[in-house]
């Protein structure tokens, strides 16, 4: 079943008309998800539980959105528009309708909320309200929930090739990466590797030194300094994208600190990996590895101060419920849901090593899809 | 004056307590504009009337959020957060005021409104307005305008720096663009020596043969054909993009058709030139530019469906009025506005040419900072 269809069976299951993405400049990932290509102007999407969908493109875009829909085999019809009023013409008959969900979230300041739906701009919204004053629009955060939380037979084999492309260019990396490169230039390499195949999943973080200990650290123009070097980095190939971080070690041998560290992270990992299963609360892979990082004699509530991980897919953070000892322990992991299991211990300004792999929620067992050396890999 | 100060000084002609930014997976791009850094978190920004600014990271980006104020000589209060609760703990008293800005457009599916400003999301506004219920949001346009819309001397400075460097990479291009090379592969390499230096404006568009009439292609994993290239490009580095589009020949010479249409574009560019004056109507440059398509033979209505030029500047599309036959006389160049000059000529699976440059509104005549080639430069 393609997106179209999917998405038409669960409008029908919640009893509503259409599904309505209005997007501009790119805010909102669900358009490039169900055209399979990238749109750079005003543009509507209609996915309508009758299944005569439509789309509203601007001239400009309406061959290439065209040629993306024929190659994935999708079914729309296309109405190009030359202008704003062209564009509210054209678009006003077709919401003239009931109930049409729409990505907001519910709550989304709420951990129980649907904040993984919340994309489309209040003036946005004002505007289609005044557009379509008699249709009622809920929340798309079922259709989204429903299309992107459980992977496909076909996107888990997508995930598997990118992840086995992702690992073999972190392999190499010790070949190539020398001390007094910066950090950008290492990023660029890896994302040049990355553009020819597919996309980054999101800018690659190159963090040596002191920066490691910044876990979303912006790759930065000072160089690679012996110490550590934390690489945190992915790509998207066939619409699955990759996430992976390696903690290297630059120069010499690493202290003793470290490998304990490191070690004990690896271990931390290993551990959570076995509640990476269906049924299992959210909560737990995070408790039991921090269980075992305090086991170690790790201060995790100060040293570790994110969660154990994220949902994984379309985007680097898809949707599904997060790994974090602070999620609902109503929240379940599911067969077929695709997470990260990335624990970290940072020492602020000093330094920080993470460890990140990909997995497949199992029946019984979970799928490692990627791995972490087990020892630092030395530069 | 720095982007705080400014913006403090704004809200105070506006009479306004403060501008608020909530933000998460970079859904506003006014966090990194005014942070300096790229945060991948839910985070709030807030400016204050008062001067008493305050910025609340999650725990995991609070280091790196300090290092770059302080890098910057910016000064802030910084909340860190742990849990979406304690985010909320620490928002809901510092927004506890009569008048916040907020960045939501008004009237967005008009000529006249603010699309510009429209960033929140419906459910993240909807949570604010349950937070502190006695506030009254009003819309940041005037703020983002006031910000972005005229460049300072240091931002025109960092133009024609990227611009500089843009274009010698594009001069280099016909040294190593080889037929048999996918779309993918030049974009990647392009994107490598961005990457080093700064960032892409956008993902570069480099679309062979019959690729090049939708100006928008997303560059393919097809290869270079003998024919037209055209190549839309653009870097950003000290917080200034470049956006250029040169159109090449490959293999052989030009047909006498493809020679006619670059030089009119040509042209055309040149003419609309002398109208990126302070104090034009922004629809003065497009109507001269298709006058001379027209009289040159070209119907422009079907072959160049897209406006002439877009304001350009910490991204590829920027704050100002559209340069558009189609906008308001209303809307008027100021000096020290940045855009785009762009004709475009398309037939619809044939092929495309497209020259853009930038540009610097001039109070008697404008600054072109960027060129195109007076012939198609061969491959």
């Amino acid at each position: 079943m393609n997106h179209f269809e999917k998405a038409q069976q669960i409008l029908q299951d919640i009893n509503a008309d259409g599904w309505l993405i209005v997007c501009n400049e790119d805010n909102d990932i669900h358009s490039h998800y169900l055209l399979g290509v990238g749109s750079h102007a005003l543009h509507a999407i209609f996915i309508a539980s009758n299944g005569k969908h439509k789309i509203i493109p601007v001239v400009m875009e309406a061959n290439m959105v065209k040629n993306s829909l024929d190659k994935k085999g999708l079914k729309a019809e296309i109405i190009p528009f030359n202008s704003l009023a062209d564009f509210i013409e054209k678009l006003k008959p077709i919401i003239n309708l009931p109930k049409i969900a729409i990505n907001f979230g519910d709550n989304v300041l709420d951990l129980e909320g649907t904040s993984f739906a919340d994309f489309i701009p209040v003036g946005t919204y004002n505007a289609l309200q005044k557009l379509s004053p008699n249709t009622e629009f809920i929340s798309a955060a079922p259709i989204i929930y429903g299309l992107r939380s459980i992977k496909s037979p076909e996107e888990l084999k997508a995930l598997r090739n990118v992840c086995k492309t992702t690992i073999e260019l972190l392999e190499d990396l010790p070949d190539w990466v020398k001390i007094g490169m910066t950090e950008r230039e290492v990023m660029a390499k890896l994302e040049f590797e990355y553009s020819k195949l597919g996309k980054p999943s999101f800018p690659t973080i190159v963090a040596s030194g002191k920066h490691s200990a910044d876990p979303h650290h912006n790759s930065s123009h000072e160089k690679i300094k012996p110490g550590p070097l934390l690489i945190d980095t992915g790509m998207r190939i066939d619409e699955m994208c990759s996430d992976i971080t390696w903690t290297f070690w630059v120069g010499g041998n690493p202290p003793e600190e470290f490998i304990d560290a490191y070690n004990t992270l690896y271990e931390s990992k290993e551990i959570a990996n076995n509640y990476y299963i269906d049924g299992s609360p959210s909560n737990i892979p995070a408790i039991k590895c921090r269980e075992y990082l305090a086991e170690r004699g790790y201060d995790h509530e100060k040293l570790f101060f994110h969660g154990l991980g994220h949902a994984l897919g379309f985007v680097a953070h898809d949707v599904g419920p997060r790994i974090s000892s602070k999620a609902p322990e109503t929240d379940m992991l599911k067969e077929n849901m695709v997470y990260t299991n990335e624990p970290g211990l940072y020492w602020t300004e000093k330094w920080g090593i993470r460890l990140e792999d990909d997995i497949i929620i199992g029946k019984e067992k979970c799928e490692v899809v990627t791995y972490n050396p087990k020892d630092p890999l030395l530069i």
